[in-house]
């Protein structure tokens, strides 16, 4: 049970959190802190937040948790806002989707109360935004990522945990370094390819032509690239480095397809494309199995 | 209406076809050939053909219109079959998904009774293929291109335009060169880069740690991945030149978006993002106003 949490940007991302605590009645009072007065008092209005937070000291008084889910961007201004009057027994984490970037400006930030501070990343998402997207269920059955600390003690790690747990998520420990890597590969990496792709197409002189056949393949491919701008160019600065590594594995990867097309290598792109095929596969059929497993434990 | 349709290949596309004109009492009798008997006797069974065609010259003797709608590799083969027995009237049709290539083989095929050939390209699909995957719906509110050469008279463009009409389809034309292009850019090149990164992550040493973290985002991107190698190495090698040149303007692209990532420039990447986002938008804009449209036209 949570006394109080105080949440940094009611948008999907924290009001879903607030919602989804509040309907495990794991907290008596959210309070909400933001940029925007206009989304504190929509989040108040539908219910998300108990209590606008007139100051950030009013705001952490007294706060079990803190999480942070503004554009990660204004991570580090938050925290340094925060530190002054961070008191002993509050945990604090976030929500970004990068983690390596967090975690130094964390530690920049909150010098020695760095042990208070538990890096997360909840792994679920709507292409709408804002306190009216948030909903009770975003979380449920889904990853939460925790990437803790060395200085961390195991409580504040177990209390960040429980949170999530109480939204229905499945939780997850990886370093921040592997989270980023993880993720360069499996969400970043593919974002900046479907912008790339719908960029490129659009940038023809035929480009109404090529739209006017796109088809279902061409709008599940790059659902992706209808993702915030603002948001994936902070994510792509944040996590550049693990980000340029795929893209060249990637890239020497096409390099490989072209030379196989190139010499009309039939037997070599069908043993790419069945690999791919297999793999695929494999890995749908263990998201549902999982699917199928969670719905049998939540009986 | 068409007293005998003749159908190589009763799977997903021609059964679809016989279904659709069936539905709309536009045919009187459909004959299907095939190389497995065992797809010819379930397509009898499900009402697909009314007669399992015992030899070519049965199968096309009277017919008015012949669909070619088995693997684009077979076209050439199953051509040079009808032509012995190809009469004057007959008008030969096909589905495949390259042009150029199957002008080609038409022509060689056919010589001198190549006007009698009308090109096609119905824009549909199901990820199941056979017999049984075959739906009465598949065409309906879908394009289908035609793509006629000069040697075919009005009319015998007229009858293919009419059966995919019948089906629900809406018909469009282009020249093969044109179609090969626009397919390559919003078709095949989606399927070379969706089944390149899925086939890039399952070789990587880590590969079940990755995708056990991939999500909704990377699911639908690489939803393509999941199609068959077969068929993707067929429509690669018969559309290479096309989509060579794709692939090559798509890696330029990387590689300017490479830049912008390495000089950490947030502004030229969010230009390209931002770009990607609005067009994407308005395609599907678009695309809904059609549909709007064409559910309006059809009350």
């Amino acid at each position: 049970m949570f006394k109080k949490i105080a949440i940094f940007g009611v948008g999907l991302i924290g009001g879903s959190f607030a919602l989804a605590l509040k309907r495990a009645g794991a907290v008596r009072q959210v309070v909400g802190v933001g940029r925007s007065a206009a989304s504190l008092a929509r989040a108040h209005q539908l219910g998300i937040i108990d209590v606008i937070g007139a100051s950030v000291p009013e705001a952490l008084r007294d706060a079990d948790l803190v999480l942070i889910a503004a554009p990660v961007a204004q991570t580090e201004t938050i925290l340094a806002a925060i530190k002054p009057h961070l008191q002993a027994g509050t945990v604090v984490t976030d929500a970004g989707s990068t983690k390596s970037d967090v975690v130094a400006a964390a530690r920049r930030a909150l010098g020695d109360r760095i042990a208070q501070f538990v890096p997360g990343h909840p792994i679920a998402g709507r292409e709408q935004n804002g306190p009216d997207a948030a909903i009770v269920d975003l979380y449920a059955g889904k990853k939460a990522v925790l990437t803790p600390l060395p200085e961390n003690a195991p409580h504040a790690v177990a209390r960040v945990a429980d949170a999530w747990r109480l939204c229905g998520a499945i939780i997850h420990q990886l370093t921040p370094q592997e989270h980023d890597r993880v993720f360069a590969a499996v969400s970043h990496l593919p974002h900046l390819l479907a912008y790339a792709l719908v960029d490129d197409i659009a940038n023809k002189p035929h480009a109404e032509l090529l739209f006017q056949y796109a088809a279902s393949g061409f709008r599940d491919f790059t659902r992706i690239a209808g993702s915030s701008p603002e948001m994936w160019r902070d994510i792509s600065l944040a996590n550049r480095a693990a980000l340029l590594d795929e893209l060249d594995g990637y890239v020497s990867q096409l390099a490989q397809l072209r030379g196989l097309l190139a010499n009309a290598d039939g037997v070599g792109l069908e043993a790419v494309f069945a690999n791919a095929q297999q793999a695929r596969h494999a890995w749908i059929r263990s998201i549902e199995a999982a699917e199928q497993q969670s719905r049998e434990g939540g009986d």
